[in-house]
Parts: C-alpha cells; structure tokens; sequence
C-alpha cells in the first residue's frame, strides 16, 4: 500500500512538473511577444546613445543618462524608483590626443587615443625614439639599456584562436604596458588596440598604474597604424614618435547608481538583482558597452509590469555607476547591501554587448545550477541553447562574497571587440532583434528565479 | 572470470573514447586556428561580391561565378574539381522598376521591385485602383465584386513572435499571392517585403504562378513605403497605384554545379557532401544568401587541404546553381547520384546567411542522430551548444530519398531578414569571425562524419 502510494505521489509529482513546464512556457510566450511587439527597450537604448551619447563616469552626460534612467524606470512601471550615491573618478581625456611618427624625413600623423585613466603629456607632448615589442617576454629582454628614454610600441596582435579568451590575454598590454615599460625608464607607451579588426578605430579602456612605479602617458593606436608602424620601423632607423595628450584627473565626485523595484507578493526580502553598468567610455555612445545591458535591465521591469505579473520575489533592475573606471557603483551596491543585511539570492548582469544571445552563464552552488539547469528546456526555442557552468559580471561580482549566485548574459560575441570602446560603438551597430532577444532572456530567468527560487 | 572480462572490456572502450575524443578535440582545434588564422574564405567571398557581384541564374556574372568557384577549388586543394550540367530559368527583371501612387491630387514615388520569376506589365505599365488586404481571409472576404479590375496590396507584417517561423508563415504572400489574387480578377499585386526592418529596401524572392489562373505582375514595396500606403489609404478615397515592370522569360539556358572533391582514402565510396547554393538574385551581392555558404564550403576543403588531413570518406564541397528560382542545380546533383548509384552518407548546408552560427539541425535515422550528438561536447568552446532533431536544406534536400543524413548550419538568424534578397546584402554586412565560426563548424562536422561515418 505504502508503496502504491509512493508510485501513485510520484506519478503526481511528474504531473505537476509537467503543468507547471507548460504554463512556464506560455508565460514566456507573453514575455516574447510583449518585448518584440511591445517593447520599448530599443528606443530607450536609442535616446540614451542619441539624445545623452557617452557617459563617462563624472561627467556631466553621466549625470543626464542617471535622470533619463530614473524616468525610464518609472515609466516601465516599477513601484520603488531610487538612487544610491557612490562616489565615482573624474579622469578626463582633455584635447584630441595627437601621435606623429618621424622616419625618413617623413611625418605621419597615427589615430590614437589616450587609455582610460593616463596621465597626460602636458602641453608640450614628449618626443622619443619608439621601440616596438610584440610582448613582455620581448620588452624585459630589451631591459633598462633598450628602453630607457624611449616609447615603447606594444604590437600585441589579439588572437583570434583563443576564443572567449583573446580578450583577456590581449589587455594585459592596455592594463600593466605603462607600468612594465616605466619600470625600465621608457617615457611614454603605445599598446595597439585590443581588437580582432584591422581599421583605425582606435580602442580606449582602463589602464592602471603601479604605485611604485612612475607613472607615463599611455595611449592605443588602430591596427591599421600599428601593422604600418611595425613595417616602418623594419626599414627605418631612428624612429621618432611624438605624442601630446592633456588627460587629467580630478578630485572623486558625486554619482549613483539607479535602481527601479518590482516588490515581491511573497517573499519581498529576496533579492533578485538585473542590471548593467550606466557609464560608457567618452570616445562614442556606449550603445553595445553597456547602453544594450542597462535598456535591457528595464525592459526586464516594463515588460513584467505591462503584463500585469506580480513577481513572488522582489526584481531589482540596477543601473551601476562606473564599471569601466573603478567599479565603484558596483562596490557600493554591495557595501549597502551589506549594511542592510539585504538577501540577495540571485544576480544575473548583461555587459557583452546587445548581440543575439545564445547562453547563459551560471555560478552558484552544484544544487542551485541543477535547478537552473532544469529551465534550459524553456528557452530552446528562443536560441538560447546553453546554461554554462560559470557566469556573472564586473558589477555583480562583489555580492559573490553573501554567496549569491551569479548568471551573465552570453551572445554570440564573435562582433564584440569591433566596437569595443571604439568611436563605432554606436547605435547604428545594434540590431533591434538581437537587443531584444537578450531583453527577454534576462526578463524570463528573472521571473523563473521570482517563482521558484534558486 | 567472463565478467571481469567483461569489465576490463567496458573499461578500454571508455579508455578509448576518452582518447579519442581527446584526440578529436586537437584537430578541431588546428581546423579552428587554421580557418581564423590563415582562412582564404572571407577574401573568396570579397572576390564573389565586389569582383563578380549578383549572380541571378542564367545571367553572365552566374556564367563568371561558376569559373571563379571552380579556380578557388582548385587553389583549396580539390584533388578533383568538375562541372555539373544543368539548365536553369533565365528570368530578366529587365528596366527599373516604377511605382506611383496618386492620391488627393498628389503623386508618390514607391521603392519597389518586381518579384523573381514575375511577368512584366509591358512597357506602357498598369494603373488602377489600389486596395489593401492584411492576409488571404480579408482577400477572399472582398471577393471579385471587391477585387476585379484592381491592384491589391497585401500588407501582411511579418511576425516577429514567430522567431524562425515568421518567414515561412510571411512568405505565402510573395509565392501565392498573385494568384490568389488574379482568381478573383486583380489585375497586379504589391506586397509588403518580407522582412522585419522598418526601411525602403523593397526585397526580392521567387513567386509562383498557378497554371490554372492568368499571371499577373507582382512586385514588393518597402516596409516604410508600405506604411505610408496604409495609412493614405485610410484618408483617401480612388488611390491609383501605376507600376511598370519589363521582366522576360526567356528560354532555359546551360549551367553548372561546380564540385570540388579530397577523395576519401579508407571509404572513397562514401559521399558527404558540404555545400551552398553560388547564384543569387539580382539586386546585390548575395553576400549572405548564399555567397556565405559557398565559400565555406571553399574553406572545407582548403582548411582540411592546408592541414594534410586525408579524410576516410570523400568530401565534397558543392556550389549548387538556381536555389532561388528553380532548385534546377539541387535536383541535378540528386538525378546524377541516382544515375551513378553514388553512396550518399551526408550532406551539410549553409543557406541561413553567414551569421555567429550556435546550432546545426540534423536529420537522420534515431541512431546516427545519437551517434551525431556524441560530438557536441566537442562544439561548446566555439559557441556551437545544440544539434537540434531537424536539419537540412533546400539543395541537399532531394538526397533525402536515398535515405542521407541532412544537417543545415544553423546561424544566430536576428539580422538575417535586415538583408534577404535586398540591395544591402552586400559584403560589408557578412562580419569576418562570424563567416568564420561558421566555415569552422562545416568542416569540423564534415571531418568527423569522414573519420567516424555515420
């Protein structure tokens, strides 16, 4: 008998499983349809890149692309709109960077652009002689005797064959290039840019200094200018390159991130955190890095709203303050979490751009990513064909510490760095479909995570 | 002592396939590196776009295209490379098309072409009244007292809800509309283009006439021309649409499946074939559709070539003439395989646009398709995360009814319909690393299938 019930409770079980699958699935229907029929996603992304255009953390577009995402978040409906101060870096890049190289009594002007966070040359520019190395292996080779005084050229070509991973090997030279080089008493860097693309786009992003080490402007210029640098300095002696950039850093100033709720019916304490970061590089819109993830993170609020679904758990979509150059909004996210001992169970960011998502990425305990991985079936039909067994993202990372479990966004990101933090970035070059796509992945996990927890 | 065996038997299979597998991942990965590093494919398909250009069956630059494909598969390394006879329509769109309206006593100028395979309207043109219809129901609902003696316009948007779907579902209009619409007495018909984008790029694409009914002149407007028709159509009473259009049918004229082979060294008799179709429509450079797809089958051969890999089984890479109007090329290449009893184990296509591909579909008996799925552990590090239960193509499709495996390169398809069949389908738009990623996974499977069978 106890065994007729056992296989009768089972049978139920699998039945409700079965239910449940289904009606799953018709609420992601509604949430499809109503982000590509409805959506207004793509047009917010649309007035953010247009109507505001770079963010550069501490800038004044900065500021207005933190009120237009306030508006933005009320009108898709959430019912607690709120900012959360942080104080954020005010580096700012000052003239049009100029680089010319001398060789053979011939001058040619480079497309370049100062790196996040250098320092400038001062009005006058330096002029040195420029070594290229294709790594560090190369520069430490060369030593004090062949750097000293000079500018060294990082000719790191990114590699194409290493995948999701190109990127990470290539900024090395973006990040510790000034650094490494200033340790052996070169004056100034030039990294090529960290891109796949042969153009003259040339591509910013942070660099950092070592506290021990003096501190020399840093600039990138196009591949098509480092490739043609390279064949000059085969057949040239005495290469000179000037370089004149007026970057400045200024005192920390006010900032916030932006934060727009739908409060949970039933367990409002648990906190499912969506978001992307607000600011941008100042060289074009940010649309792809990371206009796409914040429009995204509201469309997930005005998409639930619009279809009248109250979420079990509250869904916060958070806009953070200064990924790019300090993570300060992100770290401050987590300070107040913290303070307010808040439960943050799940945190999911898209920050790799609006392309057509094919993944997403996963970190939490092995039952958690178990569970998660039971809803991979729902999202098939959208092109979403994997839930990989690692995710998450700059700003989110620092709630890993109250062990939430983390998800990023993943698209096919094979067009990535022709953009990133490159003058093209703009909104031209992201497909409404594709933004959308993403738009209803992050709404869908956010509300399964809503409705069953993890 | 049989069991222990037994055991020992079970323990070196796996010991063995986790060899092999290991194995299989370190040629995968020098066919990846390869193709990103020393491909030829993107400048193959550069060449087919800006040196060759549109390539509508029949036409001299389809003529020019089968010469340029059979060269690129010699210089791939083909040990054979041959020409396929078939005879293929030679429909000419002939001068460019006019389209007016008039309407309140003003007259508009409407982006449009006429559709593949339509009937001219003779030099004077046509001019009647215009009426538009969202879908067949609300035609047939008119009637001929509604219909005789007009032009309708059939504004069906394409839906975007449907996903892969909204184009099979959108594109009965352009196959049947005309002659649902010369049933009840229209005199020509316009349809909205079949895309999602909202702009003026009117897209092209084979309609069919019924025997039974008079063939009448169909062309497509613009998706924003569309909606102005639309909407001065609820404003305005005797709006007359003018359209002229000069296509001819002349009679069928030669030309040629181009196929290139690396003869199997183990299984010479077995055939997997790889392929695209090499003709396209008239009014751009098919660089997506399907310039993408032959050259990745180019790059097969060329890869598989520059890394001394001898497959077991022949692999056959096939430029297939007339996919768009006719599928003359498809059904030859089946005709010959019939006649020569060929021994057709597989086929792989790629007709969905050089996009991030993250699927292959396949289509094959429950046992080759377990046998299939046993390497997509092998994809994952290059985006490719599902095999999905249906695949194939139009040109591989006849092979079904000897019972061949079919599979279909399945890209990320968001941005696909911005460019099918219309003039910005050119090769600035087909992005290298995706092309690439594509032409990789083609020759990954093609490989494995030869190494393995099926």
């Amino acid at each position: 008998m106890r065994k007729k019930l056992a296989t009768l409770s089972s049978l139920l079980l699998i039945f409700c499983t079965v239910i449940a699958q289904k009606s799953d699935s018709i609420t992601l229907n509604k949430i499809a349809y109503n982000v590509l029929e409805n959506g207004v996603g793509y047009e917010n992304l649309r007035y953010l890149c247009k109507k505001i255009g770079p963010r550069l953390s501490g800038s004044q577009n900065a500021e207005k692309s933190v009120w237009a995402t306030f508006k933005m978040l009320k009108d898709a409906g959430a019912d607690t709109v709120y900012l959360q101060e942080c104080m954020v870096p005010a580096w700012k890049r000052g003239d049009k960077e100029i680089a010319t190289i001398t060789a053979g009594g011939k001058l040619k002007m480079l497309n370049v652009c100062a790196l996040g966070m250098s320092i400038g040359t001062g009005a006058l520019g330096i002029k040195a002689p420029v070594i290229e190395v294709k790594n560090f292996a190369e520069l430490d080779a060369l030593g004090e005797a062949g750097v000293k005084g000079k500018i060294v050229f990082f000719n790191y070509q990114m590699r194409n064959e290493l995948l999701g991973y190109g990127y990470r090997d290539a900024v090395a030279y973006r990040s510790n290039g000034p650094s490494r080089a200033a340790k052996l008493g070169a004056v100034a860097i030039m990294i090529r840019s960290v891109t796949y693309n042969l153009d003259n786009n040339p591509h910013t992003g942070a660099t950092r200094y070592d506290s021990l080490v003096k501190k020399i402007p840093a600039i990138a210029c196009g591949t098509l200018d480092a490739n043609w640098l390279s064949n000059t300095l085969k057949t040239n002696k005495n290469v000179q390159l000037y370089i004149r950039t007026t970057c400045t850093q200024g005192p920390d100033v006010k900032s916030y991130n932006v934060i727009g709720e739908l409060r949970g019916i039933e367990h409002p304490e648990e906190i499912i955190t969506v978001g992307g970061h607000l600011d941008s590089w100042d060289l074009a819109e940010g649309a792809h890095d990371d206009g796409a993830g914040v429009m995204q993170s509201v469309e997930v609020i005005n998409t639930l709203h619009a279809l009248g679904i109250k979420p079990k758990r509250t869904i916060r979509a958070v806009m953070f303050m200064n990924e790019e150059n300090g993570l300060r909004g992100g770290n401050k996210y987590a300070e107040v979490a913290e303070q307010k001992k808040e439960k943050m169970i799940f945190a999911i960011e898209s920050d790799s751009g609006g392309f057509g998502a094919d993944e997403i990425g996963f970190s939490g305990t092995a039952a958690q990513y178990e569970k998660f991985k039971t809803w991979l079936p729902l999202f098939q039909k959208y092109n979403i064909y994997n839930f990989g067994n690692s995710g998450g993202g700059a700003d989110i990372g620092p709630l890993k510490k109250f062990g939430t479990a983390l998800a990023g966004l993943e698209p096919n990101s094979q067009r990535y760095f022709d953009f990133h933090h490159a003058p093209n970035d703009v909104f031209e070059n992201v497909n409404k479909r594709e933004f959308e796509m993403g738009a209803f992945a992050m709404t869908a996990i956010c509300w399964l995570v809503s409705e069953y927890g993890l």
